[in-house]
């Protein structure tokens, strides 16, 4: 605490990252990275522009990657922003579109980064509970409120939400933005991007740090209709004008455009989740039904307090939420298959004591 | 304006950055951009970084970088923060120290971003009129307040206040933050650094843009005591755990490292100011006491708007601002002597019409 910070510095509490321990070499099963690298093209398009035009700025409109992303999903420029990974442009979304009169609603199993983001911006939040099963029904967003934000699938329960129900959800909330936060969504689900022709008031966000293994470069992206663009536009623009730098832009409109290689990488990640999940289940864990890089497990004997720590000491990182409902659960990224026999390896050691 | 925007969208009025028109090739001196390339081995480093490891975050505390500025100016890495360009840091500092229950202060001539902060984290502000010569005068500082910031050497002014001054500005002014806005500084000002270890509300702002050249890679510094430092990391991790990708990353430690280049880049800058600043007076204009990478000049009897638009015609973009006080006024960014002699060259035609 200091008598320098804002009232609002005071109130916060910041979020906490997965942990990059350096005191040795771990395999990293904890920020759901991608185990491969990013598509040799868009390493090559930045080494290209490591060159003496980054005394310039970058264009503060990124026109060439909004176009890239618009051309990939069919949309017109005017439906496209792009920001610095998708932790800043849903930090935007939350100042540009959740009213502070009511209350915003997200799942109570969730990203926790949205009340670290709803405290930033002085809203007020209801949590809606997933069921059991932890799946978001969304016919429980009943409540009056200023906006509805959830991941599809979800984090870190890793389930996905059929595009039926985004549509039932967008049907019953039409005065208020409805954004869903699709950070996963090329390993197994549906985008809903197909939907915001018809919804003006949705809109859908995603990164390139897990399905194009560029989570080092700091892209995101965002499809909505033009007034949800614009509403970007104008936070941003009060904030930072230059948010993506030149080399980001290149790598990223390179990687949007190598289609066969993000295919085949994340086709591996998806083989080698529903291998280690069975894997698991044998070891007699409990997994939910995975649509994302990651899946999320428990043991009926074993807390999973005490899985996270003998694996930490056997090399294996992966993240432990001590919080209620999922503190008996661990989320493990998919690594490669070398990785994840190591895994498998450990776990079956824990198992067998 | 949409139904779907926040009270606050709608209420803002977003920064406008200098033009970037492709409509042809311009002399561009309208951005403060360094007309020579960065340091080779900031391109090197980030040549090297751009390998299969983007598929990893970044560090979200940027250690490597942190400590090489803390290294270069004597302080220890609690002393320093880092962003993505000095806009955001800006930004974070905004929101991270002023307190909204009183005027925020600065001077009614400078860097345009600094009401658009103002709005967007909801602050009042009190403009503080300099001088007839443009000059800040700290003694003008005597407004009960929640924050003072101004830049030094001051946009688009050029001119420079002596450390003197900054260290009365804090005498008078020890209850709150006061924020130095050094983007300018390494073309011939002192650092307010070397105060930070006797002002612990003091937090100085730097940027690799303008003296580094790498205005494309987004790199902004901050110095100040380790609890305004505190300050802005907890906004920076309420918004974004991950500001700074690794490209940026390595190039602005590379750059950092690399003394003699940026001597002998800024020097030159230098030079050149110093030379068209004196054939700007012999063509009649009358200029500023410039220490910054800029020129800011007025001529007696042709309007700054028509030098401004014939300028344009002839292939030489300069910044206009359409505001009181300096309507008259032109803003003229150091290019190369090849450059700045085909700017000086068309000033002559305009002025001998």
């Amino acid at each position: 605490m200091s008598k320098f910070w804002s009232p609002l510095t005071a109130s916060l509490v910041p979020y906490v990252p997965g942990e990059q321990p350096k005191d040795k070499t771990y395999i990293k099963l904890n920020t759901n990275e991608n185990p491969y690298p990013p598509s040799p093209k868009a390493i090559e398009a930045i080494q290209k522009a490591a060159d003496a035009d980054l005394r310039l700025y970058p264009d503060p409109t990124c026109e060439t990657l909004v176009e890239a992303a618009a051309g990939y999903y069919g949309l017109s420029a005017s439906q496209v922003f792009v920001g610095n990974g998708s932790d800043e442009i849903l930090a935007f979304a939350f100042a540009a579109f959740f009213n502070p009169e009511k209350k915003l609603l997200f799942p109570d199993i969730t990203y926790s980064f949205y009340k670290v983001y709803a405290k930033l911006y002085g809203l007020q939040t209801e949590l809606v509970p997933v069921n059991e099963q932890f799946q978001i029904e969304v016919a429980s967003y009943t409540a009056d409120n200023g906006g509805i934000i959830l991941p599809n699938p979800n984090a870190p329960t890793a389930q996905l939400l059929p595009l039926a129900d985004i549509r039932k959800l967008l049907d019953a909330n039409t005065e208020q933005a409805v954004v869903i936060d699709e950070a996963y969504i090329d390993f197994g689900g549906e985008s809903a991007v197909s939907l915001i022709q018809e919804y003006p008031n949705l809109l859908v966000i995603q990164t390139l740090s897990k399905s194009r293994s560029l989570a080092g470069l700091r892209v995101g992206l965002a499809f909505g209709s033009e007034e949800l663009i614009d509403g970007l536009n104008r936070i941003k623009n009060s904030f930072n004008s230059y948010t993506l730098d030149r080399l980001a832009l290149a790598g990223a409109v390179a990687a949007l455009q190598d289609e066969a290689y993000f295919r085949e990488a994340t086709d591996r990640v998806i083989a080698t989740r529903e291998r280690v999940t069975h894997e698991a289940q044998r070891l007699g864990f409990k997994a939910t039904d995975s649509k994302a890089n990651f899946i999320f497990i428990t043991h009926p004997e074993i807390p999973a307090k005490s899985i996270f720590q003998q694996l930490r000491e056997k090399g294996v990182l992966v993240r432990y939420f001590d919080q209620p409902r999922i503190d008996e659960y661990l989320r493990v990224s998919i690594g490669t298959d070398e990785e994840m026999d190591a895994f498998v390896a450990a776990l079956g050691d824990i198992v067998a004591g």
